[in-house]
C-alpha cells in the first residue's frame, strides 16, 4: 500500500508531478479520467481511447449497480474484461448519483435508502454494499461512501454530511483492509467533503489521514459554487493531505479550471465536459470551446485543432465535421468525442511536460490567458 | 476503359472471380459495398472500415447533393478528402432517392423536378445535372441516371421507364465521354430496368450493352417483390450483359440472396441491411441474425459469432454488447455495425476462395442451409 504512489516532483502543495501503480498498470500524474458510465466512455471504443492516451477511465457504481448489475460483471470477469479496458479503473461511491438521479432518498447513519431512477427498485447503500459493489466491478481505485451536501448547505447541514462522510470512510477502510483488498494492490480513496465550509474541509480531511487511506479526493466541488469559492475549498482541502499520497478533484473541470488546481497540487481530475458538450457539437481549442454548428465553418478546410496529433485532427476539415452534425450523423459523436477528450490528455500531458520543466506556472498562466481571451472572440 | 475489369476466373454465367481498377485502388469481386450514405457508414470510421476488410464504399447523390451539396464536396477536395476514405467510392444517381424520399416529383424526358425531403428546396435532376453532382464528388463508379419504377407497375408504365432509363443513360454516357472523364479512369455504370417484364429487362440490358459502358448494374429490384421474382429478374439481366464487364446488383440483400445471385454471375452488391439492423439491435451469425435485446443474451459469455476476426467479436461478450443496447449506449452502434459489415465482408472473401477453389456451389448450398436452419431456431 505505501508504495503504490510515488512523488516524482513537488511537495505537499504547488504543481506535482507523480506516478500511481495499480493492479493495471501506472497513471503518470497529474491525469484526467474520461468518464465511462456504463462501461463505456461514450462514442468511444476501448482502441480510440487508447489512441489518445487515456491511462485510466472512471466507471460509476450507481449506474453499474443498477444496469447490469454488479454481479453480472463480476460473473463476466470484472469490468476490465466486461468492457474491453485492461488499464486502470476508478470507480466512484455512488453516493453523488443517489443524490442527483435517485428518487425517495432517505439518508441514515447506517447508509442511504432510495429508488432507482430506471424502474423504481428500493435500493440501499452503505459502505458495505459500496465496497461489494466495487469489489465485484474489480476496480483498481475504489471511492468510500460519502455524503455530498447539496450547494447551498447551511453549516448545521453541512456538518452532519461531514460526520457520516468520516463515520462511513472508517467503516469502508475497516472492510476493504479486513477483506485484504487494500493489501492485494487495491486503492480506496478518501473523500473529503465540508461545502464551503474551510473549516470543515480542513476537519474532514485531518480525520480522513487519520484513518489512513492509499489516496484522498476532494467531494463536493463544481455543484453549483462559483469558481473561486469551488477553488478557495480546494485550496483549503489539500494542504491537509499528505504529500505522498495521489488527491482527486472530483467531478471537474474546465481546462484553466484543471491547470488552476494542478497549481494548488492536485493529481487527478475527471468529467464528462469533454464528452458531453462533444455530444452538443462543442470543441475545445486553445483559444476556447467552439461550436460546429455554426454557419461559419459551413467551408472551413482547418482541423479543429491545426498540427493536434488526434485521429479526427489528423483527417478531418471542419466543414466535415460540421456536415456530421447537421446531418445528425452519429459519427459526429465519435470523432468529436475522441478530439476533446485527446485535448484534455493533451493539456495534462503538457502541465506534466511543463512541471518536469520547472515553469509550469508560467506557461500555465499564459494557457490560461489564450483560452479565456479566445473565448470573448 | 477496356483494362478497367479483369475477369480472373468464370465466365457470362455462374459465380465468377474477377478485379475492378479505379483511380483509387483495385477491387477484389464478388464484393459488398458497405453503404455511407451522408459520407459517412453510419457509426463507423473509415479506420474501422479499412479494420473490417471494406475495399469500396458506397455514396448517396441524393442526400450529398441536398446536405451538404456537392459544390461545397469539390470545394474541400472531393469526397474521399472530405470523408476521408482514400479507397474506391461508387455514387449512385440519386434517382432511387428522389423515388423513395422526395416530395412533388414530376417526371419528363428530360429529367425529374422534384422538392427536398429536408427543407422543400425545388431541384432538377437529369442526366446533365446527375453527372455534374458525381464528378463533383470526384466518384471512382457512377451511376447513370435511371428511372426506377415502383412494385407493382404495369407494362405500359414500366416500358416508358425503361425508354426514359436508355435515354438518360445514352446522354450521361455522351457527357461523361465527351468531358473525358471517363477517359481519365472513372467508370460510369448503366443501370438495368424492367420491374418484373423479362423482355423488357433483355431489351434494356442490350440498349445499355450498345451504347457501351465499363460496367453494368441491375437495379429496381429489392422494391417489395418476392425473393423468387427478384432472382428471376437478375437471371433474365444478367446474361445479356458482356462477360468481361463487372455487374453490379443494387440495393441488396441478405447474406443468402447474396450468395444465390453470385451464383448467377453477379459482382458487386450494396446494402444498408447490415448498418440499419444493427442499429436495431440485430446482428449476423452463420446462423441468422439474432436481436440482443432478448433476455437469453443477459449472461451469455460469448461473442455474436466465436472465432471471427473483428474488434467486436475479439473483445466482446453478448452480454456486455445488449447492456450497451439496453442502456441506449452510443457504442452499441459501433460495435454492431462494424461487426455486421465484417460479416458481410467476410461473407464475400469465403465466397472468392471457394470460386477460386471450384467449390463455390457445394459450399454456398450448405451455408445457407446452416443460415436458414438457424433462422427457424
Ligand atoms: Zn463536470
Ligand atoms: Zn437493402
Amino acid at each position: 500500500m505505501t508504495d503504490s504512489f510515488q512523488l516524482l516532483q513537488g511537495g505537499a502543495n504547488g504543481p506535482r508531478r507523480g506516478r500511481v501503480s495499480t493492479r493495471h498498470g501506472e497513471i503518470e500524474t497529474p491525469i484526467f479520467m474520461p468518464v465511462g458510465t456504463q462501461a463505456t466512455v461514450k462514442a468511444m471504443t476501448p482502441a480510440q481511447l487508447d489512441d489518445v492516451g487515456a491511462q485510466i477511465i472512471l466507471g460509476n457504481t450507481y449506474h453499474l449497480n443498477l444496469r447490469p448489475g454488479s454481479e453480472l460483471v463480476a460473473q463476466l470477469g470484472g469490468l476490465h474484461k466486461f468492457m474491453a479496458w485492461p488499464k486502470p479503473i476508478l470507480t466512484d461511491s455512488g453516493g453523488f448519483q443517489v443524490f442527483s438521479l435517485a428518487k425517495l432518498r432517505k439518508i441514515t447513519d447506517k447508509g442511504i435508502a432510495f429508488q432507482s431512477h430506471i424502474d423504481g427498485q428500493k435500493i440501499f447503500l452503505g459502505p458495505r454494499e459500496c465496497f461489494d459493489i466495487q469489489r465485484n466491478l474489480g476496480t483498481d481505485i475504489a471511492m468510500v461512501l460519502d455524503e455530498c451536501p447539496p450547494f447551498p448547505c447551511d453549516e448545521k447541514d453541512c456538518r452532519a454530511a461531514v460526520d457520516r462522510t468520516i463515520r462511513w470512510a472508517r467503516e469502508f477502510k475497516d472492510i476493504a483492509a479486513g477483506e485484504g483488498w487494500l493489501d492485494a494492490g487495491h486503492h480506496a480513496f478518501g473523500i473529503v467533503q465540508g461545502s464551503i465550509y474551510e473549516d470543515q474541509r480542513k476537519e474532514c480531511a485531518q480525520a480522513l489521514v487519520e484513518i489512513g487511506f492509499p489516496g484522498y479526493a476532494v467531494g463536493g466541488v463544481s455543484v453549483g459554487e462559483p469558481e473561486p469559492e469551488m477553488l478557495r475549498q480546494v485550496a483549503a482541502s489539500l494542504p491537509e493531505l499528505p504529500a505522498d499520497k495521489p488527491r482527486y478533484i472530483m467531478g471537474v473541470g474546465t481546462p484553466p479550471q484543471l491547470l488552476k488546481m494542478i497549481a494548488l497540487g492536485a493529481d487527478m481530475f475527471d468529467c464528462v465536459m469533454p464528452t458531453r458538450l462533444a455530444r452538443h457539437a462543442n470543441v475545445f481549442t486553445p483559444n476556447g470551446t467552439i461550436n460546429l454548428r455554426n454557419e461559419r465553418f459551413k467551408y472551413d478546410p482547418a482541423p479543429i485543432v491545426e498540427g493536434l496529433d488526434n485521429y479526427t485532427c489528423q483527417h478531418y476539415s471542419r466543414a466535415y465535421l460540421r456536415h456530421l452534425v447537421m446531418a445528425n450523423e452519429l459519427l459526429a459523436h465519435t470523432l468529436l468525442s475522441l478530439h476533446n477528450v485527446h485535448f484534455f490528455l493533451d493539456l495534462m500531458a503538457q502541465a506534466r511536460a511543463h512541471i518536469e520543466a520547472n515553469d509550469f506556472e508560467s506557461w500555465s498562466h499564459q494557457w490560461i490567458e489564450t483560452y479565456d481571451l479566445g473565448l470573448n472572440d
